[in-house]
C-alpha cells in the first residue's frame, strides 16, 4: 500500500486550498460536492490534501465543533480494498465500515476505528 | 513538494509498527533514538509513516498527556528548505523553526505553527 491522502476538515476548502497553494506549490486537481461537503483535492507528488469543508450537519461538521480546523483522517491506498478489509478483519481490529463504500471522486472506501489503529482515523481507499 | 511523513505519537512504536506491518504491509526501513524520542520509519511508497515514542519528556510526551496518540504532524518534502522558508515567510505564516534545524534520519526540518496552516502542525522536511 502507499499513502493516499490526508483529509484535513476545514471551515474554508478554497481558503486553504490558495494558501497551500501559494506556500507550497500543490496543484488544486479535483473538486466536488460529496456528502454534504465540498471537497477539493491537492496533488503532493503521489499523495493528496484532501480538504473537507462541510456544507451542512455531518461528520466533519461535528468534528470541526468539537476539535477546530486540522488532521482529521489519513489514507492507505491499496489495488484490493476487499482483500485488505479481509487482513484487518483477521486482526480483530474494528471497522468502521463493515464493507467498502463509495468515497468522494468516485473512489471506493472503508475507514477503520481510531481505538484498534494507534488512535489514527485510518481509511483504506481503491481508486 | 511531495508528502513526505505523517507524524504518529504513540507509546509503544514497536507494537504500532508491527500493525502496522501486519495489516497494510509496510516496510519498517528506518529507526533511530533521536532528541528523547524513540522514532521508527515505515514506507508508504514515496512517503512514510514516522512513529514517535517519547523516551524521556518533551513535546511529543507532552502532546500524549494532552491528546492521547494519533497524528501529530504532516510533513512535506522540499529540496530548498530554505527557498521553501523564505516563501513561508513571505506569506506571514508564523514559524515554529525560523531556520532549519536537524530533524530523524539526518534530515534538515523546520515546523510552521498550526494556527497559519488551517490548524495543521506542518514540517518542511529536506532529506
Amino acid at each position: 500500500m502507499h499513502f493516499d491522502h490526508a483529509g484535513i476538515a476545514t471551515t474554508d476548502a478554497d481558503e486553504l486550498a490558495e494558501l497551500y497553494t501559494d506556500l507550497f506549490g500543490l496543484e488544486r486537481v479535483h473538486e466536488e460536492v460529496f456528502d454534504g461537503m465540498r471537497v477539493v483535492f491537492l496533488e503532493c507528488g503521489e499523495s493528496y490534501f484532501e480538504l473537507l469543508e462541510p456544507i451542512e450537519g455531518g461528520t466533519i461538521a461535528h468534528y470541526l465543533e468539537e476539535n477546530g480546523p486540522g488532521i482529521h483522517h489519513l489514507a492507505l491506498a491499496t489495488d484490493d480494498i476487499e482483500g485488505a478489509l479481509e487482513t484487518v478483519r483477521d486482526h480483530d481490529v474494528t471497522l468502521v465500515d463493515e464493507e467498502p463504500r463509495p468515497g468522494a471522486w468516485g473512489h471506493s472506501v472503508a475507514f477503520l476505528h481510531p481505538r484498534d489503529t494507534g488512535g489514527i482515523l485510518l481509511e483504506l481507499v481503491e481508486h
